[in-house]
């Protein structure tokens, strides 16, 4: 069991993961900017889980208890929150879910950051902490729906190999979905973008893809 | 049954994709910078497809004669061999299936020319041609092997939509892949750059990796 924090963890995504992390009997934590957000959210998390160990609050308070602290704000936020929640992180393991991307006429297209990709930029930010960059590719809705099984692979990214490990192994709690290695963390820069692939895969077969390494 | 050129076809790539699209029946023709190596690789192709009808010589012949001129030729060639064939291809179809990317102490890296990927520099240089990208995620080595079923999607993208067509209908040609249109020729950067994850990958699994879309 391990405590898991979901920093801007309101939205969809977070949502998602806390479910099925709290379901895998995990203590989740949804953090937000707001009491009142991260309440609300933890009334989903709570209708999904009944018996789950779900608590919820100010984002800072989440970083400071967690072991894992999953950053899950939208991309705009991501320098911010990070910058804000850096002496509460000190050396934990950081998992950034985050894809940078901007939206144009024929929809997203990835905008990786100077740092070459979010995570990269996580890292910069956050020099103590063991950054490990996953799932991306979990669809959110899909994950919140206990009753339907997820597929694919979520692929993780990281340079502290003990940390990718126990990375991999909380993927693993999620039911049919595999942990595949996918090497440093710079190879991020691809499995975000892959996310916004996806998107467009999505709107095109009206499907809630994912991704799914074969030959492995 | 289509006349398919392979510029730059005697790699693995190229002769793999050849071997696959004269058994299912299509005229191909294996293009080189030499004769000797353009024969070399049609014997090999010949071995793998006793009866297919497979020619070879000089890319520009394969260019003129092609429905469907592949560029199968490392990034390194790439400029140079589409200004040089620009008059050849006229406005044809033109599938890239190029990967730019450097290698480096930790393996290799995206490195996407100023136009964003290989298949929009194509497009760039070859204003009148219909470029689709596609056939980045088939392992070579698999392609050679006809006894063994390919498994995996190929994701092809173009801002030509008949031409995308066409070569979807190409793709599953291939026994047991799957295409799926990815959308514009400005996510080939996306599907040119997960070929560099899947060398970490099969390097760090010692696999040979495709990639497959679930939930489509």
């Amino acid at each position: 069991m391990a405590r898991i924090a979901f920093i801007g963890g309101t939205g969809p995504e977070g949502i998602g993961l806390a479910i099925r992390f709290a379901k895998s009997g995990n203590a989740v934590f949804v953090g937000s900017r707001t009491e009142e957000r991260a309440a609300e959210a933890v009334g989903q998390v709570t209708a999904a889980v009944p018996d789950g160990e779900i608590y919820g609050g100010f984002n800072v308070e989440g970083a400071e208890k967690a072991e894992f602290v999953f950053i899950t704000v939208p991309y705009a936020g991501h320098t911010a929150v990070l910058q804000e929640l850096e002496e509460a992180i000190g050396d934990k393991i950081v998992v950034d879910t985050v894809v940078p991307m901007v939206f144009g006429e024929d929809g997203p297209t990835p905008a990786p950051p100077e740092a070459g990709s979010a995570a990269e930029e996580a890292q910069n930010l956050l020099p103590k902490a063991k950054v490990v960059s996953a799932f991306h590719h979990l669809d959110a809705k899909a994950l919140q729906r206990l009753d339907t099984p997820m597929q694919g692979d979520v692929v993780v990214c990281s340079d502290h190999k003990t940390a990718k490990k126990k990375v991999m192994g909380l993927v693993e709690e999620i039911e049919y979905v595999r942990a595949l290695d996918g090497g440093g963390l710079a190879n991020s820069k691809i499995t975000e973008a892959i996310t916004v692939l996806l998107i467009h895969i999505n709107k095109i077969y009206k499907a809630h893809s994912g991704v799914r390494i074969t030959g492995v």
